[in-house]
């Protein structure tokens, strides 16, 4: 079955707020197996409500409407599917009892603006709103459904959970979408897309696949449909197991995971601890690391040595050395990554050193240059990286870099 | 003048991603005067984008476009636009230059991929994108404009400011709305909304007053309507003004300021360097005052004392006292501050220890207690806190609040 979604009010087109009630409700229409192909923002003017609504519900077999329902002038959405499908208002008791009873409750009398919300479209299903005053109208056409919800998040959801899904999946047993995540890191977009072209051309005909690159990941969206979901699950575990050949080092997790979620399993593992000395990251290895609960069974602790003289005076780097190399060297990460471990009596230790920018570059190193080390037991070894000219992105990805370095090390380990 | 704003990929469909770039262009078309009428979704198939673009493009002066312009297969908007305006793809030299440039300068070798993405229609404007190697598309009909962006929140973002902004402005100068964001702190928004209601009431007709709330703040956003942007400065201005009177220790900035930002200010103002030791907050006030260009000038840095072996070893905190009053303690965190303060020779000093949750908590300390100490060259002071049960929150308002107590003491002393 297909769907559309269309909220109407003011506040998203002006960027007021963001449309979380349609992500919502596309996550909850897709979990039993609806498609969602389209979602609309218009404003509470009766002719484009009017139109829209009648373009939607003519091309999709669900039409999901929030908004326009409230008890101020400027809320039409009911007048709107009146004109539209020929009713009339009438009071609606039920609804009038239950509005009267919150009232009377609050020790409030009734409104004639709030008797009003009591009066719905003499053709349609009213269905009771737990959450508030105003219900919602369902209208069928044939196998359709056209249902219209106040905008209010928690209302909203409180009807979808009580009538719509219920509704829905009555018509829609059979069909299921099953959505997986592959979360990648080292290889830029357009590399992993060739890596990986011969296994994407041979996916299976149901399954599609999409990639959402962000700073900390390229995320790989396998989307299956079908009828029985444990086949279908069968079968998506089968291609990550191809995938998982063709690019072992880049895969560091699945679904919610993130490269420090990642990190945190292995060094779990081990029972070992981390430390971590940050130069141009200031703080956010730190702050990837503990914003996971659990986060001190892995992490002691660290430095952030922003200027040189907490690298010379808290991490022991020899001041010759920063004057003859540079902070940003590999001699000077690799003694901070070295330092902070043993100060630390940590396992493994972290450090970067580098130029976020948009300021600091120098001869030969441009902004974005980035030196990160890792110090084990056994070693410590370092890395130069080059990224872009952007401030935060250049923080957060020499800040993943780091993480996957030490997982790489870590997987290495592992196999002995 | 109207615009729409349609967005292509699966991503929003299936409620994967929430569609903030809509409520970002959404916002930055109404701060030039043009009234977003629509907003749609649709996925990536050639007919549906074809369709559409052609409907919405009929319909509305502007038409703005993110998404599917990936280097990979599942990205065809730029075919759906070739097929829609009858254009043929051509290689774009300059484009072509800014990708090899950028893979020459990470080292990797041009695939056959990225360059197909310099391939753009031989009848649009290629707009240069400063952050991404693919470029936006600029497509006229007589007066109207048709631009197509990558999806990338920061690409989109560039692109807007540095063509599609200013192309918007030059054809629209009469009209003028101007949003004006105070940024406040330390009142919830009820309470807020109490103290400010008699100003708010009395707000001039053409200005209107939006809350905007978030673990960093409560932005109170004013937006006016006119001819005279200068005069609509003023009147803006005057308000303020009045505001600040009624809260004048609670707006700490304006617009893009954000807590980091007010502190630096007021640290720079007097020459002076800030150091910190974080438990709970796991670095995250070191990332919040290193994310802004410039931190060196009055950041020196900061220990990450997570396990308390290193709240003893590295900032000399008594053993006896952090097994007597517990870590968290006020005891613990003004310890931290006073020996970070002196350790790292810093003038001023902040110190957080707490329990971010969600497990940690004990008799009398529930999760979000946080006890958060400022050391200055004069004293060290202390408060506790207790936030929600939501770890994020937590750890974010711990950090904001640890800013916001170091602001009112550098205000304090300015006052003297």
């Amino acid at each position: 079955m297909n769907a559309a979604i269309l909220t109407i009010g003011e506040e998203i087109l002006i960027g007021q707020i963001v449309d979380t009630n349609s992500a919502w409700m596309a996550t909850e229409l897709n979990n039993i197996g609806v498609s969602v192909r389209r979602i609309v923002s218009i404003s509470d003017s009766l002719e484009e409500i009017k139109s829209t609504v009648n373009e939607l519900f003519n091309e999709y077999e669900i039409v999901l409407v929030t908004g326009g329902l409230g008890p101020t002038n400027d809320d039409i959405t009911k007048h709107a599917l009146c004109e539209l499908f020929n009713a009339e208002l009438i009071v609606h008791k039920p609804t009038l009892d239950h509005v009267a009873g919150i009232f009377a409750q609050r020790g409030l009398p009734l409104t004639e603006l709030n008797a009003k919300q009591a009066e719905e479209p003499n053709n349609c299903e009213v269905l009771f709103n737990p959450k508030g005053t105003a219900p919602a109208m369902l209208f069928r056409n044939g196998e359709k459904i056209l249902v219209s919800m106040p905008g209010v998040p928690f209302e909203m959801k409180a009807i979808m959970e009580l009538h719509v899904i219920p509704e829905i999946k009555s018509k829609n047993s059979t069909r299921v979408v099953y959505h997986k995540n592959i979360q990648t890191f080292g290889l830029p977009e357009s590399f992993l897309a060739e890596r990986i072209s011969t296994w994407e051309q041979n996916l299976p005909e149901n399954t599609s696949l999409a990639y959402l690159p962000s700073p900390n990941a390229i995320r790989l969206r396998l989307s299956t449909t079908g009828t029985n979901i444990s086949l279908i699950k069968n079968n998506v575990q089968l291609q990550i197991e191809k995938l998982k050949s063709i690019i072992p080092d880049n895969i560091f997790g699945y679904d919610d995971d993130t490269m420090a979620i990642a990190v945190a399993r292995l060094l779990i593992e081990k029972s070992a601890k981390v430390a971590v000395a940050e130069s141009c990251t200031g703080g956010t290895i730190a702050q990837l690391l503990t914003e996971n609960s659990g986060s001190s069974k892995y992490f002691l602790g660290g430095v952030v040595a922003y200027s040189n003289s907490i690298k010379v005076e808290q991490l022991k780097v020899s001041n010759a050395d920063i004057e003859k190399y540079g902070a940003v060297s590999q001699q000077t990460v690799e003694a901070m990554a070295k330092n902070v471990r043993s100060i630390f009596k940590s396992d493994y230790a972290i450090a970067t050193s580098g130029i976020a920018g948009p300021t600091g570059a120098t001869q030969g190193k441009p902004v974005g240059t980035v030196w990160i080390a890792i110090s084990t037991p056994q070693a410590t070894v370092s890395e130069m990286h080059t990224f872009g000219g952007d401030r935060y992105r250049n923080i957060l990805r020499s800040s993943v870099t780091a993480l996957n370095m030490l997982r790489r090390i870590l997987l290495e380990e592992k196999k002995g």
